[in-house]
């Protein structure tokens, strides 16, 4: 039975890659660069994206919101006057906890592919399985906020491996907490070393600029893999 | 392909409740009662353990421990002298993001069932898929992190919905956060009205007794739902 499950398992994720691919397929036709961005619930996500959204020196955005249920985050980004196309995971069963490369698929033709540079998809809130289902991103962002813990890239190993930037956020409020920043850092890099790192608060800004600046690269056709 | 989907998830769900019962059975032949643990990660679940497993006013107690990957909270959890198994569900699928029935049901063998009272299932730090498997248990606690920001009900309504308890972890920073407590009460009234809540800070030890107190009840076969 074991096997059998692994093997389902695997075939589902071979047939999420072959999606993937259809889907940079269409993003690279359209000369957009896609970010997925990716945390546990509350890390932080959407405030940092309503930091930087409205100005990125002149890239143009457009915004893909996963969640279970609802349209919370959406409608926040949407009042900076960026374009959110909402999915919902709910019908899926009782809740996708990520978004696959299918749903992703299915919300291309509600995207305006032709007027934008950026496309950053907002994963559902988990450090578990979005890591392992690519959606067609070109680089992957993640949020692990300084209130979680300094285990967890030890404990999400998958996800702190798979990203090409690590925000480290809510920094605000370490004066307040019990958090060793240098071995979160060190645990960090134990699971990938040198990842690029942002230490940031999207409360005060502190940080933001940097994230800001990341994010420009990230949208601009230089910032392609080879 | 969609229909199928739900089909095949459908039928998942109900072999998962299937085990569940027979595992049920066989806590209740042991007479032990079984809570089920679940938050977002670094919630605090641990936190909150370590705080009042080593005095339950003489009720015997043994932590079942899923993590994806690793034995950080076990070895937590093992240094104040009480049993732990673990579960890692990495094997799975890349790393399972939930326990189900069938995992817990694997590793009864191991549990100490005859020497103890109460047995806490700490699930996989998870807000969404948890909440859909049954493993079991008499009854569930979530921890909501105050850090995690006031919407968190409504984004994840099915975990909120389906626990007897609520535990408002971190209240010691209610101060240096823009969170406001009585509207995420009002959130957590919307999904789940009137649910047990206790406001906790496993740091500072506020509203532990409270906790501990609940957990004590949970541990008493009088706590047994009719």
């Amino acid at each position: 039975v074991h096997k059998t499950k692994i093997k389902i398992a695997e075939d589902a994720l071979d047939a999420n890659t072959t999606i993937a691919h259809a889907n940079r397929a269409d993003f690279d036709r359209a000369q957009v660069r896609v970010v997925n961005m990716m945390s546990a619930p509350g890390a932080g996500k959407t405030s940092l994206l309503e930091r930087v959204l409205a100005d990125l020196g002149g890239a143009r955005v457009a915004v893909l919101e996963g969640d279970v249920q609802g349209s919370l985050d959406a409608d926040r980004l949407a009042s900076l006057h960026v374009p959110v196309t909402q999915i919902n995971t709910d019908p899926g069963f009782g809740g996708e906890c990520h978004l696959d490369a299918n749903m992703v698929r299915s919300a291309i033709p509600a995207l305006p592919l032709d007027k934008i540079d950026l496309l950053v998809i907002e994963n559902v809130g988990n450090l578990v399985c979005p890591a392992e289902f690519r959606v067609g991103e070109d680089a992957r962002v993640m949020v692990a906020a300084v209130t979680e813990g300094e285990d967890k890239p030890l404990k999400y190993p998958l996800m702190f491996r798979t990203c090409e930037l690590v925000l480290v956020n809510k920094i605000d409020l370490l004066p307040h907490l019990d958090f060793d920043l240098d071995r979160f850092l060190y645990n960090l890099d134990k699971v990938h070393p040198g990842v690029d790192r942002c230490l940031v608060s999207a409360r005060t800004g502190e940080g933001v600029e940097e994230w800001r600046a990341w994010l420009e690269r990230a949208a601009a056709p230089a910032a392609a893999p080879a």
